[in-house]
């Protein structure tokens, strides 16, 4: 036995859905389908302990994973990143428990290689033979080559301003390449539109139920690296929010499992001044972000107008006690500096956009000096 | 007790130094020197199964590495690099067996980050307090991000070329970065010249003792992946050739502490026909290397007209009954593009070089079909 995966049931209504054929959203309300599995069995079958023997990758969670078997699995390494103190910017900024995962040690140098290893792994056992995907960039590098290694055609839209990084590994890899005039939003409307004709299986992610899989082995990882002692707080940079999502899905399981308590860290999302509606959702007191008027930031992976799963990360960030705010470019741009000076840390502009968020943080006392805070770095640094 | 080390030898005449205080190169023979360990007392102290409980970096090795105390660590998370199985490129060449370990996935996205963070380390430890460094561009990023971590000032002398990456990150982290218009053996020079009334400590490569003890780990997680039996072949992007140095003074302590049995594999040393100083002097029989003229390479890595290293390289080559081989950089390219194209595996040109190497090699009789072959990616992808 390895997946206890039960079937795929709707985020919002009742609806639920078998696993083992091609699914996107509900059918009846349109929102996203999440991974079931069979919580209660596996609390009696599986232990902390047995991991010990398990290799050093995301794939040692096989039993809250959707794979079945182990010969669908497409890896190009997902080895477990790493949990790094930073206490000497800590001291900077008066803090004493400053730590951050570093994302950009994953294949293609992003946390996107983990929900599209994922997508990729299912879309194989399930015989899905096109992919297709509206990108803000390092998702598209990450279909490109999971696709590629298991020989499934991907079909990449994303704005023609796409980091150079981006726009060439796709092409590298031999993805089918479309560069837009416009934002991933646009570009989701144009898979959307065309995938029936074409044939191509929807990978936008929370419109596919397995990216978010992907996701939520970042909070399996922080978890057993914290001896399954949740911490204070995590500062996640957020375009998608696949990711709080993911993670606040996966806390929920481990505790049912018996593995963690009822603690949960209060999530706290960051976001550019210039493409901000959880943020601003957050601020107004709302259920769902409104779209993002013409959004602008140098943190091409915050640059998402709007995102499917705008109401599942505000609910994470609310049922946490977290928070939502906004850093400018410049900002940013700081943050990028003093974490390669302070710590020899070099990230990508939406990991430093957490590290830029961390003052104003703290002087509105939303983050306190002595509590565990992890942080974030989605990817690595690019040229 | 944590390290094994006795004391530095040279590695070509017979003086001993002590590690406990800085040194450079022998002062009798100018060669290299080597960090040596007390394996005959390791040999009984030590045994494989005492590294499951290790964290999964090199530094799961201590015994054999020279930091004595783990305070003097400067680590940003060295994860053990995947060992990958490519035998979809394998069949598409007539290889059965064929692996990548994909050294992009460590910290600044090279396997430099292993010899600087160990010379790092251990200038940490002797106090010293300015580091400075000739580079083709990797081995700089990565000493000026340990440096950073370790709050010791680096200079860094690289040609002006080198690419974007690797100057961006040297300024982000706050190095000191002199562009210059010459290759890395001119930049070398230079730190040669200046060091003395500048009080810099010498980083270079093999005039340094520790960097090669940081490569060496290379072969250590390599050995351990394999379950302590070695493949047939290594092939080896050769620049400074530290690497293949490392392994094999790797390879060799691990057996005098009967951990892997005589069997080695053959080293081939793979270098770009505008940069091929190793291949030539493996043509001619010669024992070192004569300096390669008006060296050019997209490569940067492979831009290396002399290595100090070079009888070193030149040694474990032959003793392993290996090879040396050149590809043009049109071969480079297109492997660039093969290697995404087959497994998903984006690559450095020096790690593409390998892959380019095969056919020849194969037609040439110098590996066989169903040889254990282990290609090194030194690097990630840069746009």
């Amino acid at each position: 036995m390895n997946s206890y995966i039960q079937h795929l049931a709707c985020s919002n209504c009742d609806a639920t859905y078998p696993h083992t054929e091609p699914q996107n959203v509900c059918h009846l309300c349109g929102k996203p389908l999440f991974a079931r599995y069979s919580l209660d069995q596996l609390k009696d079958n599986w232990k902390p302990d047995d991991l010990h023997t398990r290799p050093n990758s995301f794939w040692r969670y096989k039993e809250l994973l959707p794979i079945q078997n182990d010969e669908d699995i497409v890896s190009l390494g997902e080895t477990v990143t790493p949990l790094l103190n930073v206490n000497r910017l800590g001291a900077q900024l008066g803090l004493d428990n400053l730590w951050i995962k570093d994302e950009s040690r994953l294949p293609t140098g992003s946390f996107k290689a983990r929900g599209l290893a994922m997508a990729v792994s299912k879309a194989k056992a399930l015989g899905i033979d096109k992919l297709a995907i509206p990108s803000a960039g390092n998702a598209a590098t990450a279909l490109s080559v999971y696709a590629a290694k298991a020989g499934i055609p991907a079909y990449i839209f994303m704005p023609k301003d796409t980091p150079a990084f981006n726009q060439k590994t796709c092409e590298l890899a031999g993805a089918n390449v479309t560069l837009i005039d416009g934002l991933i939003t646009d570009a989701g409307k144009i898979v959307a539109n065309r995938k029936i004709n074409k044939g191509w299986f929807d990978v936008s992610t929370l419109k596919e139920p397995y990216r978010v899989e992907g996701k939520k082995t970042m909070g399996f990882e922080l978890a057993e690296q914290c001896c399954w002692e949740l911490p204070d707080v995590i500062i996640y940079p957020t375009g998608g929010g696949t990711g709080i999502v993911g993670m606040w899905k996966g806390f929920k399981e481990l505790e049912r499992i018996g593995w963690i308590s009822k603690k949960r860290p209060r999530f706290i999302s960051v976001q550019s001044s210039g493409c901000a509606p959880i943020v601003k959702a957050w601020e107004d007191g709302k259920s769902d972000a409104e779209p993002w008027q013409d959004a602008d930031t140098i943190a091409s992976g915050l640059r998402v107008p709007q995102a499917i799963g705008d109401f599942l990360i505000l609910d994470a960030i609310r049922e946490s006690n977290g928070a939502a705010i906004s850093v400018s470019d410049g900002e940013i741009v700081d943050a990028m500096k003093l974490l390669p000076t302070t710590e020899g840390l070099l990230t990508c502009p939406e990991g430093a956009a957490t590290v830029a968020a961390l003052q104003p943080l703290l002087t509105d006392g939303l983050i306190g000096p002595s509590e565990k805070i992890v942080l974030f770095n989605t990817g690595g640094f690019q040229a």
